[in-house]
């Protein structure tokens, strides 16, 4: 049973199993995308996120209906930031989704952001990889930005969608100031709602002061109520053929390699030295020492990592 | 100029200082806490974390009101999600708590997540030790939490208290579900809103899922009327006797203490082997075979591994 032709060939269950493998780090299935590698890098990566409560899952299900509705193969990852503890998914999504889920040329799946080493986790990147040698033409990976996880997204896609939406206070705005420079479209949802107008202003003044080259659009839309939607797509198709026409999409996805690599290498590299220097005993009795103030948290550390270089 | 000695006798610019310094990875500062280790663990650690919007800063601002009332000095480092772009504080924290920082006994910072590998900075570790040793009674870590930064910040604090709020939507929901295990200390804020009592009692049954011994109180907070605060410390000091009285004081230290050396290790050993491959121009080749698809990122780590072990 070969893993990898099944999924090349675009069989469902083979996609399931590859993500459910890569999520718990069997190697088995990072050795076919190695495989594979060569054969990857069609599907179009688009990143949304935003805030909780943003209504980012209502969203990404219309964006998917209109899509689908052109006859585009759609995969959905919902990076769940919750899951180094319960260590599954948001069940609403999966509920929200449901109908989603019956149609074949959707495959969703949410996902934690367990094993996580200040990015989105191995998993998650690897999950994109099979979704894409699945022979999807859209990957969207959803995920509630506050913060890291909104700079580790960018990094993965080649759109990335910053949902906002009006009125959720102080931080909200501090964390608008801080992640203008991740969106390449702005999107204000619940505009039914007041002062969706003042926010969308707000974001275009701010996007005034960037000395980026692409100018973000800030679109308008009430997910639930499926209105700008449409629109909203129409300016992800414009930045993506923005970034081929000007050649910018394959530097982008060069960056975003680079971070890959930078983020497996910082992984890789822990579990060895944990793992070797890992005599759950000894790191204990460290830890004693520097809870009673015998010893500083620094120099157990250079005690760690002196034994094993 | 012995910047250890003058933080050890409260010398206000000395701690300010200190904290620029581990802020910017200066190694004098974390001698000065070496030197110096013996003589912290006095400050006990409160952390205040909850979804954006929460109103963790008033409440924040309210506890400390209290605190300072009972002779108590107080330390408060407001952990600012953003800064990995903005490189900065949060205006809005500063503004907010301006009139506390005329008091001589209070010391606010407003901090980045910067440099951070999935964990609290290094830096703001150092600056909890930095406020310790600057003699303060108690420190409160403020953080917006959605799931990673919620988990560290239980690793690292006596307390924890997550802010809760009336009706933010389902994101925040499913947030719950994820860090019932995290709080100590549940508060619901902004009571005065519908939905307040309900979402204590949605609290309140999950946490009668818990297995854990110690039982969090859910207390309703109007933290802008200045209502229920009192009552919430009196929650938090409940748990810090309780924690001291069966013994699991020190061992939660010696457990946020292992925390800290793993961070600590995955940090350095890090920068030590990024340091030491990090030839650019090696790096950004594989990176453009990895964009290409001439080499799967797998093997383009596993190349760099190899180079420095």
């Amino acid at each position: 049973m070969d893993l990898g032709k099944k999924l090349i060939e675009g069989n469902r269950r083979a996609a399931a199993r590859l993500i459910s493998m890569v999520e718990n780090k069997i190697p088995e299935a990072f050795e076919v995308i190695k495989d594979n590698y060569d054969k990857s890098g069609n599907a179009y990566i688009i990143g949304i996120t935003g805030p909780p409560g943003a209504g980012k899952s209502t969203l990404t299900d219309k964006l998917v209906k209109i899509l689908r509705s052109e006859g585009k193969k759609v995969g959905i990852i919902a990076v769940d930031p919750t899951s180094p503890f319960t260590g599954g998914a948001i069940l609403g999504d999966r509920v929200r989704m449901s109908d989603l889920s019956v149609d074949k040329g959707v495959f969703v799946r949410s996902m934690g952001a367990r094993g996580h080493l200040g990015g989105i986790s191995e998993g998650t990147m690897a999950a994109v990889k099979v979704l894409d040698l699945y022979g999807m033409d859209y990957i969207i990976i959803e995920t509630v930005g506050v913060g890291q996880s909104e700079i580790d997204i960018v990094k993965n896609c080649d759109t990335t969608v910053m949902v906002m939406v009006p009125g959720l206070g102080d931080d909200i705005q501090a964390i608008k100031a801080g992640v203008m420079e991740i969106g390449d479209i702005f999107a204000v949802n619940k505009a039914d709602r007041d002062g969706a107008r003042k926010t969308a202003r707000e974001i275009n003044i701010m996007l005034d002061f960037s000395k980026k080259e692409w100018r973000p659009s800030v679109d308008l839309v009430t997910a639930v109520k499926n209105e700008g939607v449409d629109k909203l797509l129409d300016s992800i198709k414009k930045h993506r053929y923005y970034m081929k026409d000007t050649g910018k999409f394959l530097i982008r996805r060069e960056e975003n390699s680079k971070s890959e690599i930078i983020e497996l290498v910082k992984e890789k590299i822990t579990s060895i030295v944990l793992d070797k220097s890992y005599k759950e005993k000894q790191i204990n009795r460290l830890s004693k020492d520097v809870a009673s103030r015998k010893l500083d948290p620094y120099t157990a550390c250079t005690k760690i990592i002196e034994e094993v270089i």
